[in-house]
């Protein structure tokens, strides 16, 4: 396993007092490579591993600059900041020096999270870190302890879910940049509030993607839904490994990030003996063993196998926790009767209880929807170790409409749901908005400057509806009007019935703190029984 | 998990007394099956999970068949025999009355294994299992207990290392069938030998593989070098996983096959819960503890990977053993001072050492030919678990020339290598002929049938050995004269220096039998020095 610097970022253009900044970079094809700034030029020297080298004096925070590659030009893959977007120079940013003021912060045990999954752009109506921090008032009267931010990764534009970013390091300029997410978790701390942020090392956005021209981040060994898969185990992958790995330990060292949320983890393809997320838990508990901080790993995964979450003694990933959409299925299924695409495998109450029970619905089944048997049991692993929500950006966004739950079901119906999960012996997460009913929907809504691209995404998107069958119309995602629909109506929480669901949350979230039996997760004690007949769910 | 059949086959056509013979076929996406024979069809009923049956009456032993789907014809996936070759109707053969005489036969502990690694078609001149059969006085009077034949699945042509079969089930007509393959395992027994079969369930071959057409058999989302992988964890991946399982199961409990040796494992990409392998294990252990017998699985297996053979306790898939080509290398590079392509990640005597020591040469260290961090270390897997070699049919074949290790080193230095692998701690294996330095090359050759094909491997093989810098023309594979060229001389066993070597190699098998600090490998007591100065390795 490959040695990675634990103390501070090695890639991209890093800066140190009293010496010129230092530029790195991996490029194992390429013949030379130059740092290009102002009117300047500086040659990089060849280091082992394909890496490339040099200090770059006269670079200072705040300067512009590309890097170029045998005569070819493009931003830099470990860039801090793309201040004129995605195919604009990067910008030298020092994130090491920001004035924090929460030393006394302890990162809770995670067993008590209570999270609140949240949307950068359509949070609140400015779209920013700093708007958020306005809002901490709301979310510790809610009773939440833990934000989780999608993805914040520069993407093309200033509209995006966030998913289709393209670098990793560098925090998204509309929404303030590294210093606005240093500042926010800074306040979230002051308020008791834990940050997770969302992080995609699964796959790259479609526009602005240089990785290519620098190595091979990429191999054709590997197919996912979005294209070539990135290069965990083929050769080169280590570069491809340390470049994750290194920005995980970014976030929590430079950013005091609390948790992240790996995206999509089954898409990371690695066949080889050391997985990357075990590789890279091996190097978060280096560093937490340094810091004496506490960062945990959160993974969304569409397998149903411990191996992920499992502790590494029992040659599992090590894995923190994990997003359990079964949960919600069964949940949806039993609140709505919907039956369509992946829902058709759920059966409603018999599989919520079963979830309950154990975790995972399909622990070895056959699964219709997927054709295949699926899953493992999950019997040794506690509660905290999954994660469980009424709804989540996806299960609202990737719908035709982007209908919120409160648009599908009852007043009661909701408070029901908010019980199931706020009641569960899992750590229960809120999607922006739920706990007064927001109306507005959640739509999918991009950017992209490239216009063919925007029409595909476009022309994607009416496709993809076929499989619901869904009547209408798909909102045009490159609208802005569909971006601006998706924002939080903040003035609903004072009228009815908005105003009472909020109350009722907040009393839900206050029982789940106080009563022992609640308040921290112990499947081991939860009994739970269907009656499929009278639709009635028994946890005892 | 799927349930599986231990007792018979269940896809194909089978026989049963009394009955009329049942024929059944995976074909999910089909609208009509028909079995077509003679001038008869039958029209087969859909069953669960996209199979497809019918009793066929008038069908008998001998009986020749093919598929219809939805009007074209195609041979039988899980053919039995392919008289008239790849391309031609199935034939239904009776694989489950051979007459035994084997009832006493008990499979050796797997620790007391010295095998002999053959190809049918060049190990005689005949080329088929009965000439085998011929030669075991042989094989007994050297010594080995295990013969370990190279894939004999029915390939295009008559003439092929194996590795380009398209039936899995049926046993090649040109080698003798499915009863030539019986009687074979029959002999050996009564001589004391166990029989190691070499199946391909990672690829199939070019020709003849008419698999695509019944159902997703492959998937897209990973390539492996042989093109699209087989699909063991996508959706429908249970029928595929199936017609792998119950093969497995036909050459242990109708073949009376002692071990497989499964061909690169490595190239079975499988990313699911349940590994193939694993589920693979779950129902041999099934069919052991019903017959009371014990089969071996043995893998080739190119990861450095313990997961593979670790027990089923601890989250291993419970293989048995594994070749470790990297001891080869150690020893060859040693030997040889070759240093070409993949020779060119070891350095001699020290990592022959450590492969003593270790097992795996690479168990986390950085490899300049792979480029990337290799491997994790083996501390408790014994030896048995590791299958080593002075050369095997692809360190002598994959070469241009195809030159045995008799040609390339001294005679002096044959028996040393020799002594290295048959004094290991680890299971010694040899390779056809090396027992008598045969001077005969074993060069790459193929017979399909499609003049195009045939031409592209020409071409491909002219183009492999860009790597090696070898010097020359590559021999055509597409020749008989090629074939001819790479089969054993006989002869040659009692003339010197051969004659010298074969008494060589019988007292070294004969000293690995006797003596209890050779007989069964204990790594743990073994300690290996080298000394790079003196080209000296020290055992103790």
């Amino acid at each position: 396993m490959q040695a990675i610097n634990l103390h501070k970022r090695t890639l991209g253009v890093t800066l140190a007092p009293n010496e010129p900044a230092t530029a790195r970079v991996w490029a194992p094809e390429a013949m030379e490579v130059v740092i290009q700034y102002d009117e300047t030029q500086t040659t990089l020297q060849a280091e082992e591993g394909g890496y490339w080298a040099a200090p770059v004096p006269g670079l200072t925070a705040g300067g512009r600059y590309k890097f170029r590659l045998d005569g070819k030009e493009f931003p830099d893959p470990a860039s801090l900041a793309q201040p004129e977007g995605v195919h604009g120079p990067s910008q030298v940013t020092d994130v090491t020096h920001f004035p924090w003021t929460d030393g006394s912060w302890k990162n809770p045990a995670l067993g008590s999270y209570i999270l609140y999954e949240l949307h950068t752009g359509t949070f609140t109506a400015e779209g920013t870190f700093a708007a958020i921090a306005a809002q901490l008032d709301h979310l510790v009267a809610l009773g939440v302890n833990a934000i989780e931010i999608m993805p914040v990764a520069q993407f093309p534009g200033s509209r995006n879910w966030g998913y289709d970013g393209v670098f990793p390091y560098a925090v998204q300029d509309s929404y303030g940049g590294a210093e606005g997410l240093q500042r926010l978790v800074d306040a979230c701390h002051a308020r008791g509030i834990a940050v997770v942020l969302d992080v995609v090392y699964n796959h790259m956005g479609p526009e602005g993607n240089y990785l290519g021209a620098y190595g091979p981040y990429f191999t054709d060994k590997y197919q996912t839904p979005w294209g070539a898969a990135l290069n965990f185990d083929d050769a080169w992958s280590d570069a491809v490994r340390r470049f994750f790995i290194e920005n995980a330990l970014m976030w929590f060292r430079d950013f005091h990030i609390d948790a992240l949320r790996l995206d999509a983890v089954h898409a990371i393809k690695d066949l080889g003996a050391v997985h990357f997320l075990r590789e890279l838990r091996g190097h978060v508990d280096g560093l937490m063993a340094e810091t004496g901080r506490t960062h945990y790993l959160i993974i969304e995964c569409d397998l149903n196998d411990t191996r992920f979450i499992d502790p590494v003694e029992a040659r599992g990933f090590g894995m923190d926790s994990q997003w359990i959409d079964e949960f919600h299925h069964a949940l949806r299924v039993t609140a709505t009767g919907e039956q369509s695409a992946y829902y058709s495998d759920f059966s409603g109450i018999a599989h919520l209880a079963k979830a309950y029970r154990d975790a995972y619905v399909y622990d070895g089944q056959w699964s219709e929807h997927r054709k295949k048997y699926f899953g493992i049991p999950a019997p040794a692993n506690p509660g905290e170790q999954f994660i469980v929500f009424t709804q989540n950006h996806d299960q609202v966004g990737n719908r035709m409409l982007g209908e919120r739950t409160s648009s599908l079901v009852s007043v009661e119906m909701q408070k029901l749901m908010a019980g199931a999960v706020l009641l569960s012996p899992f750590l229960p997460m809120l999607w922006m908005g739920e706990e007064w009913g927001e109306t507005a929907p959640f739509q999918y809504f991009v950017s992209h400057t490239d216009a063919e691209l925007a029409e595909a995404v476009r022309q994607g998107r009416k496709k993809e509806f076929a499989a619901f069958h869904a009547e209408g119309e798909a909102p045009d995602p490159v609208s802005e009007e569909t971006f601006n629909r998706s924002k939080l109506q903040w003035a609903l929480r004072n009228q009815e019935p908005h105003a009472t669901m909020l109350r009722f949350y907040q009393t839900l979230i206050g029982l789940r703190k106080s009563l022992p039996a609640l308040r921290t997760p112990d499947r081991s004690t939860v009994q739970a029984e269907a009656d499929e007949e009278h639709k009635l769910l028994t946890l005892h």
